[in-house]
C-alpha cells in the first residue's frame, strides 16, 4: 500500500528532508505517544543526551523538553 | 524541577485525561519522533496490534497510521 510520498516532504537543510504530516496525522501521532508511554522514554533520552552532552544543548529546546516531560510522567 | 501541570490535562472520557501540548511542545514531539526514528516502530506497532486483533481496528485510524506509515518508512 505505498502512496506517493513525494510531496510530503519539506526541505529544511541542505541534506535535510522534514516529513510533514497533516494536523490530523500530528494528533494521531501525539496521542498514540501519550497512550503508549513512548513520550517520557523519547523526552527523558533527548534531555539526557543534551545533558551528557552527546546533542547539542539549546536551552529554548532544552526548557520545552523539560515542560514536556513535566506532563508526562 | 516540577511545574504545575494540573492544567495541562484535559477530560476526554469517564476517567481518561488526556495531556494538553501546546502547538510548540507538539511541533517539537513530532520532529524528535522523526529524528530518532521512533515514529516508524510506533506506528507499526499500533498497526500490528490492531491487525492482531489486540486493538479495535478503528478503520478511519488505521487509514492514518498508513499514511504515516507510508512517509515515515
Amino acid at each position: 500500500m505505498l502512496t506517493d510520498t513525494r510531496n510530503s516532504f519539506r526541505r529544511i537543510g541542505d541534506d535535510d528532508w522534514m516529513v510533514q504530516f497533516t494536523e490530523e496525522e500530528k494528533e494521531l501521532l501525539i496521542s498514540l505517544l501519550v497512550s503508549t508511554n513512548f513520550a517520557k522514554e523519547l523526552v527523558a533520552n533527548e534531555i539526557n543526551d543534551m545533558e551528557m552532552g552527546e546533542k547539542k544543548l539549546e536551552s529554548s529546546t532544552y526548557k520545552k523538553l523539560i515542560q514536556i516531560y513535566d506532563k508526562v510522567i
